[in-house]
């Protein structure tokens, strides 16, 4: 029943699961593999074959979808086929690092590769809601944009196979980081009687004003030069004490102001304090 | 020339100049007060009295706007004219923590008193962009909404008037994390050759998403229950890791995801792992 490419999808766990569900439903020859046996059963019912092997699996598709639980999976997996995925295309969805993914390009026996990263939980795939990262070369995407797209949204970011790893931490790091925020404003006001619900749409107005500074925050980054135009480094700083003594006085944690005024206090001691708010990148660029 | 009522302005700083100035323009009858004789000049000019006390000031006008350093100043300044202020309204926009705001509410002869949090720069003031937030009695602020909007956006908090110190933590606390979160990711990403301005759509996309799932994680917190349906703590525990190593393998600093991880592994070790991440508030509520 299946038209398109052959995919083969290694790897069963919650996300494998949800990625061979995607492409059977949307009508492609799907092989699964996982290394024990037994999870496969509703996608088989869906339609699915399932190989005995990963070099099974390999050799009845042409596009590889390798979703295991870390690098070290897919490298050992990777060396056990030795020249078996010449001529196919990998596509590892597996989480790692930059370097773990440039690493894999290098490995004997890997041709057209693909570096992705899923940016959301297995429930989305196959929906409009889900975005997958790739990085690698712009041909192997192109060639095989319509199969991925099978996922979700799918971007492309480049030749560097590093870069899906790169924008997903990027990507996470503000996710925490608006998290932590709206939490630590959520235990501020708590303190006061005032319920995590009604702080949502001040906390939401808060976050898409300060996302419309940093176009040109990221031109002064950019561009070396950071004047303290609006507010400077040191009117931050002494409002980050208002911060942390309004977090003490009530009661609540007070490490994440605290953690964020020492930043900016080091980025002052290290004659900033004149500067905008975006040379403190100076400090983020270095251990 | 002014019609409306009579309006001081003390403390002609970077913010009073400019909150004095959009009073004039606005054509309310304006007296200024600066410790530093010699700053009122240009709002002279454009048609601002000048009160040679502060008690001078209090006595021409029927809304007192404090802007001044800090809160010692204002506690100074009340204390300097016992009874003065009866029947005049104090608007405070000088920053103080919550309880100082109330603190005021207790001083002899304060009568209809307003606190206020401006959010924005001097720049902004009479604009559309700026907002100043205000709590205090109700009808103190809807009897003179009609002059605090001169200076732009006016949105009234409840009758505590520590509520707008605590709004304006909680902004805050979520502006620098946005800001962190964004430059934690511009580094990594320079790591590999990316720009910051190329990085903006991506961050400004993952600031949007994170800000949808606000209202959920509210209610799970109101209601004391996170199911953790999305994520657990013990995922993100993990993806921090990724983003700790790579942060570090790319030689860029590592405190912010440490930080962040810091707090997600307390969280499980008190438990939580199972949970979403909306369970950290239990860490954030506690010193
Ligand atoms: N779940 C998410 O929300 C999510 C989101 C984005 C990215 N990811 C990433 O997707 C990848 C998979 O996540 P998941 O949630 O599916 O994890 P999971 O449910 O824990 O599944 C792990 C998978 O790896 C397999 N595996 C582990 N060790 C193996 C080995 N030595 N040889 C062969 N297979 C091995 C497991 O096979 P067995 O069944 O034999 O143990 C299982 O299929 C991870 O890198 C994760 O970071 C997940
Ligand atoms: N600027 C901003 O972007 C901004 C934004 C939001 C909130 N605010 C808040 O607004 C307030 C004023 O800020 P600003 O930027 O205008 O500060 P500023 O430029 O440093 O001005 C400070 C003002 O306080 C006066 N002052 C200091 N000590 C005094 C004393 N003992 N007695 C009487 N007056 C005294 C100063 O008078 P002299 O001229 O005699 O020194 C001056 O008018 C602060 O609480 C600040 O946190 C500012």
């Amino acid at each position: 029943m299946g038209v398109g490419k052959p995919v083969a999808v290694v790897g069963l766990g919650l996300m494998g699961q949800a990625l061979a569900g995607a492409f059977v439903r949307a009508g492609y020859p799907t092989t699964v593999w996982n290394r024990t046996p037994g999870k496969a059963g509703r996608l088989v019912a869906e339609g699915a074959a399932v190989a005995d092997s990963f070099e099974q699996a390999v050799a009845a598709a042409s596009v590889v979808v390798v979703c295991v639980a870390d690098h070290d999976v897919v490298r050992g997996l990777l060396r056990s086929v030795g020249g078996g995925l010449e001529g196919k295309v990998l596509v590892n969805l597996t989480s790692a690092t930059s370097a773990q993914m440039r690493e894999i390009s290098g490995l004997r026996g890997v041709g057209g590769y693909l570096a992705g990263a899923i940016m959301g939980m297995p429930q989305g795939i196959g929906t409009a809601e889900s975005l997958t990262l790739y990085s690698g070369p712009r041909s192997v995407f192109e060639v095989h944009e319509e199969v991925l797209r099978v996922l979700g949204e799918a971007v492309y970011l480049g030749a560097d196979h590093g870069l899906s790893s790169l924008y997903a931490g990027a990507g996470v790091s503000l996710m925490w980081s608006v998290l932590n925020g709206f939490l630590q404003g959520v235990a501020l006001l708590e303190a006061a009687g005032v319920r995590a619900s009604a702080f949502v749409p001040f906390a939401r107005q808060n976050i898409a004003t300060t996302a419309d500074w940093l176009a040109g925050y990221a031109e002064q980054i950019d561009e070396g030069a950071y004047p303290g135009v609006d507010a400077t480094i040191d009117s931050h700083a002494a409002a980050m004490g208002y911060l942390i003594r309004e977090s003490e006085a009530n009661g609540v944690n007070a490490e994440l102001p605290r953690f964020v005024r020492g930043l900016a206090e080091r980025a002052v001691a290290e004659g900033r304090g004149r500067d905008g708010y975006a040379a403190m990148i100076e400090l983020f660029r270095r251990p």
